[in-house]
């Protein structure tokens, strides 16, 4: 089983081939040209390392939101190009599972953070449970589901979470990973009065390989939708929209 | 501070550059071709791709081995000629260090394996512990240096191992990764008699960018070699070195 993975939900545009559960190419820049300049030939520039048939794929997994919406309705586009053109189902993965993933396995609870602007962040709790005992892979478990939120509002509920853990005389830190650790480090520090720690470079922006990775994992579980069905998840309305509503309103 | 990072020492060629705790770039690849004819133009993809002058780097990363002993020395080569011609440090990082660092903050001990052939794996026990406050980042501690070693001599220590672990009431699992994972899975699930996992497709290969992300840690705490003194770390002799004492010794 061969899956594509594509993610340019944020900063990175990123490529990746996975078969069965070998990570066969992984390509992923963090730089300031778009993506729609970048992803296309960074596929063709994977394709041709590995000699890649493309008809050989079994589906396409792609970040498929939140994010930028720019960078997911390039991630949409491909991904449905694609899915058209070689009848190849998609595999939806959401972007903060994408990331949790980086760090599939770690023993605290994973919050990915990505900057929403105007004080918000995208972000979900994960934890990591053992796995079945025919594949023995740590398994992603969502603790708190995808949302847009104020980082305050966020931090607290994460200091309430623990809680529980610390009655179980668990130690399980918080690990912050997503670009908007960047942006609200300051405020993390001086907030958060449970343990928590920071995902180190290899592992704290989106990867392909991790879409690629897990795409593979939903696929096998039958998670699929067609080219012509995919949209991606924004979880906000987009500026026209609000502005739109506002409009509407006044 | 910006650190390239090169891994040539198993079937993977990557390519990777971190700045400043963020993943820059990442170029893996996992196919027939040599390294020999892949990582350079894999370098000079990436070098474009960021419009990176190399001459801002302060020093190269380098996967230093257990591992092929042709890989080991494209990767020590291409170093080194680089390190010279830039008058650049060398930062070492243990093959299997960089692995292990593919899954930092698990909660188990980590378990690389590399297949060595002949019955045996490179191999080490790693540990994840809790960063310090300043950067927050978790710790890789070494449990068990890295050795050649008969994989079931290894699982027979790995058993004993977790006994004091459990008098603790703490349930860590062991998690495998590496190349040696598809080779002795079998014999792996006949002799744990401790609970494990097996690490996920995004995280069960060498990857640049644990190199470039733990050179960065190691190039911080002055842990840099010149071009000149960087050698690879084989752990075991050369077939040809083998031959010549077999024979001297007839």
């Amino acid at each position: 089983m061969k899956i594509l993975g594509l993610d340019s939900s944020g900063l990175v545009a990123g490529v990746a081939v996975v078969e069965d559960g070998i990570l066969l190419a992984e390509y992923n820049v963090n730089y300031k040209k778009t993506h729609s300049q970048t992803l296309l030939p960074m596929l063709d520039e994977v394709r041709k390392m590995l000699e890649l048939d493309m008809d050989t794929i079994d589906a396409v997994a792609v970040a498929s939101g939140p994010g930028s919406f720019t960078g997911l309705r390039i991630g949409a586009a491909t991904a449905k190009g694609l899915g058209l053109a070689l009848d190849k189902p998609i595999v939806e993965v959401p972007t903060l599972e994408g990331l949790a993933y980086n760090l599939c396995g770690t023993k605290g609870r994973v919050c990915p953070l990505m900057d929403a602007r105007r004080n918000q962040v995208y972000t979900a709790v994960y934890e990591f449970v053992e796995g079945n005992t025919s594949d023995k892979l740590p398994i992603l478990r969502v603790a708190e589901p995808q949302a847009a939120m104020d980082i305050e509002e966020l931090l607290a509920k994460l200091n309430v979470l623990d809680e529980k853990a610390l009655e179980c005389q668990e130690r399980r830190p918080v690990i912050f990973l997503g670009d908007g650790v960047s942006v609200y480090h300051e405020i993390i520090r001086e907030k958060m009065t449970i343990p928590y720690l920071f995902a180190p470079a290899n592992a704290n922006r989106q990867r392909a390989g991790s879409i690629a990775a897990l795409g593979e994992v939903y696929f096998r579980a039958g998670r699929t939708v067609s080219a012509a069905e995919h949209r991606p998840e924004y979880l906000r309305q987009s500026q026209a929209e609000r502005e739109l509503a506002q409009k509407e309103r006044a």
